[in-house]
């Protein structure tokens, strides 16, 4: 698949960040940046800006924050053409901590919302873009979010905002491909001077799948993670999405590198992949939350019985 | 997706014992059997009948060859609905050691055949279903061999067989869905009296999508295994086939057990699953024979130079 259009983005270290609060070496940040940008990878996202009056530094690490001052540290001394983007939520971060883009390392700011915050995502990517930066809504949870409201917060965005992206984002990794064949069409119906994005989650193994499905129906943002890094099950793996595009700028290499030198000891420190209560989760359109809570205590084998538990408490 | 017609077709202990020699302990198999027949999969293959000719029984498991009786003693006293199906391979097995059906606790024989040698598969399917089994063709390779002998094998089988299910075999992991809708058509184009099959590799992380996209255009035959084993990166994981199809029939629960009790301990021995260098066979569209060797090696993690050691090989 060549079209010229299409735009990997990387977000190794952001939503990697959500499996072990957000503390990563300032080395191994720096080893991701530079392979990334040996690829020739389009964008990578190193983290979140959040309000340090909302979280606290001592509990998280730099990558929560992402201040532009320790971004610069990071990437200093890299030849790169890579663009560095932080994602922001809704309501956790100040506008006036977001300086103009041409003060700052970050050339994209990508905003987390749900359906129900749209106004508050447009209201901030406005603000964003009249400072300077690349922008996107990042719509989560989009498999429980599905009706009507979903199609006027679509046509809000279209016509509302200066945003150059939105995404369908597959927040517990429940989409199959004919969902997202509709859910690009559906997005597409509404949003025609933007670009769609797909972020996938892994709980069912479909998040590579569900990519090459949305790059199908057009969209040309296409987000994935080293080695499928990711809270609970993990994200696209960026090495098989740089493997399916034919574009010739891309190399596969230096990521291969990086997986052999940093990933695999880290997956033996931090967990995240196919693990049977992610899947579950996706199966069953649910938040990994439980999922993620269960791996953290002495039950975390007990399958079965997560399973019924979810089961009954949807019946209730 | 619920469609009657629709065969859930586990095949653990036979592409499994790929990556042990067949070497599984009955009490291991009777497990497997056990939870599959009270999940209500259709279908469980449970090894090869190979000629004690070409292969010895010291250097290889029990389920390398599948004598009716050792069959017999690990169902034995287990309440269950489920087909017994064995493979076999093109001329490592002699007619005369197949019995009759109904002197046999099997009921299926899968013949896996490249496409040059569909002659071949063609007489072992007639003589197996003149002995009263259920019968498939499983060509095996198929992203290597798509050329106009392809077609002719599919009009031969539908010609001149008794076959009741005609497999797409990805063994390299290397089809998209783009692809498997393809084959899926073009098999359906050639044989209208007998079903399509689709066996997927998880090289990367495709089997469950590709089984999907199979589905989707009308392939009834599926395959799985439990949590996924198989060679190299193993098979579509059962219990995701299991979760997607919405059948009331099937429970996934004894497969949730089975994989907490028996799957993860079994995990930690022998090596399955998503592992780059069986991406990179994947991508490449290669026999994952290198990937293996590569991963009993010092080298296992070296991935950039066995990706380009690949890439040169296919230069020469």
């Amino acid at each position: 698949m060549y079209r010229p259009q299409i735009k990997v983005f990387d977000c190794t270290i952001r939503d990697g960040g959500l499996i072990n609060n957000h503390f990563f070496e300032e080395n191994f940040v720096r080893a991701v940046y530079k392979a990334l940008s040996e690829s020739n990878v389009d964008y990578t996202e190193v983290g979140y800006r959040n309000s340090k009056k909302l979280f606290s530094p001592k509990e998280y690490g730099a990558w929560k924050f992402c201040d532009d001052a320790v971004i610069r540290k990071v990437v200093d001394g890299i030849d790169s053409k890579i663009k560095i983007s932080i994602m922001v939520d809704v309501e956790r971060v100040e506008l006036d901590d977001i300086k103009p883009a041409n003060e700052s390392p970050v050339d994209m700011i990508r905003v987390a919302s749900y359906v129900k915050d749209v106004d508050k995502a447009i209201h901030m990517v406005n603000d964003f873009h009249k400072k300077g930066y690349e922008t996107t809504i990042n719509i989560m949870a989009i498999s429980r979010d599905q009706g009507p409201d979903l199609d006027e917060a679509l046509d809000q965005i279209e016509k509302e905002s200066n945003v150059d992206v939105v995404y369908i984002v597959d927040s517990f990794g429940s989409l199959y491909q004919e969902s997202v064949e509709q859910l690009v069409k559906r997005f597409k119906s509404s949003i025609k001077t933007k670009e769609i994005g797909f972020h996938g989650h892994n709980h069912q193994q479909l998040a590579f799948g569900n990519t090459i499905e949305a790059i199908i129906h057009g969209a040309n943002f296409l987000d994935g993670t080293v080695y499928g890094i990711g809270r609970a099950a993990g994200n696209c793996p960026l090495e098989l999405l740089i493997g399916f595009l034919k574009n010739p700028k891309f190399d596969i290499r230096p990521i291969l590198d990086l997986i052999s030198k940093e990933f695999i000891s880290l997956r033996d420190q931090i967990e995240w992949g196919y693990i049977i209560p992610y899947a579950i989760s996706g199966m069953l359109n649910e938040h990994p939350r439980a999922a993620m809570a269960l791996r953290n205590s002495d039950k975390k084998e007990n399958y079965r019985e997560f399973y019924e538990s979810i089961i009954d408490s949807d019946l209730d």
